[in-house]
């Protein structure tokens, strides 16, 4: 029996550490594996995994597990991974903007990034390859259109946030990604922050951080 | 009672999310959180949340649950975030490696950047402001002992990983977070490895995907 309500957006996260677990286990061989299995790659309970999956139907058979292959090709499915999407990065000519304009991971992965925006005159116009040329920001609403763009990575700076936004509004992008350093929320259109800090606090905790017990009860 | 074994590395990694959640609710005014809101936060279940707690202390009362500051004070005690970090960036003059350079979002969370290498003689020496000059990746041993670097974010291509690699382990540095585009593991680093794409995958589920449940069962 499925969920009826939508699944919240750390269980759609969830899902695409999943599919990377199932096809690390696909490499080695396995081909059934169990909600403790994959919970465990996760560091989750085996209810939580079940629990995420149920909001997209009934996977596994009890006792036995799931079939690798179906649950990562149901998954790939339900992630809408099967489709090309089509990316722009606003703010290109910055140092991070341009990083990911050129990070190979992404269309390894579908992403195609097919448009590059910045305001920076002095590169206006410059053919950076495949996505190039870079583009002023206010023509951001119609080459969005024009080019099926589905997701927006956002790398300005925290003080451009505001009238760059106004563009991505008017555009009708459905996604924006975003790595400048302000959280941004938003009904018209579904955005994910990023935070880098947070990958650096989770190694802190290896460094001599204390993980003995509080002496007392909070 | 506190649970025994050590955390798993997910459960590090949640801490740093229950931070940030204990943080805002904080700045709205409130004191006291259930494990049951702070599930919330994370979409997992209360369940988990507890257990993720458990392996540090007893933290909440039964019934009451937990008092926002004393929590938050201890998670950060936990994470070891009372610290100064030293962090060096290896692959500095790749665009990545200088985002995250320029970066702000880490100094703010008590990591500071304080060495850069990279192998590009064009750049070598160059003086990049408080975390300058570019060093060569064959001085990263001595580098690394003589500022006391504790974290070393890699962003070097995928060929050149293996060169430099070496250089890490001479280093004896503690950790290593990894943004090259191939997974590292090791028995004598702590390494956690960043996928930008994963980003992508959740925020694509919302494009349309379809999030139906199969006809069939798996």
């Amino acid at each position: 029996m499925s969920n009826r309500l939508p699944p919240p957006q750390a269980t759609i996260r969830r899902l695409s550490i999943y599919l990377r677990s199932l096809n690390s286990l696909y490499e080695t061989g396995t081909r059934l594996v169990s909600s403790q299995e994959l919970a465990e790659f996760l560091d989750l309970n085996p209810a939580q995994v079940r629990k995420d999956l149920a909001y997209f139907g009934e996977f596994g058979k009890r006792g036995v597990g799931y079939t690798i292959s179906r649950l990562r090709d149901h998954l790939i499915e339900i992630l809408g991974l099967t489709a090309r999407r089509m990316v722009g990065i606003v703010g290109a000519g910055g140092r991070l903007g341009h990083a990911l304009a050129l990070y190979k991971g992404f269309e390894k992965r579908n992403f195609n990034v097919v448009a590059l925006f910045d305001n920076d005159p002095l590169i206006l116009n410059q053919d950076w390859g495949d996505a190039g040329p870079i583009r002023h920001i206010s023509a951001l609403p119609d080459v969005v259109r024009e080019l099926n763009i589905e997701i927006l990575i956002l790398t300005v700076p925290a003080e451009a946030v505001k009238e760059v936004f106004d563009y991505i509004l008017q555009s009708g992008v459905k996604a924006v990604l975003n790595f400048a350093p302000i959280k941004l929320t938003s009904n018209k259109v579904r955005i994910h922050n990023v935070d880098l800090a947070i990958e650096l606090e989770s190694l802190s905790y290896y460094l001599g951080g204390t993980s003995k017990p509080p002496d007392e009860t909070v």
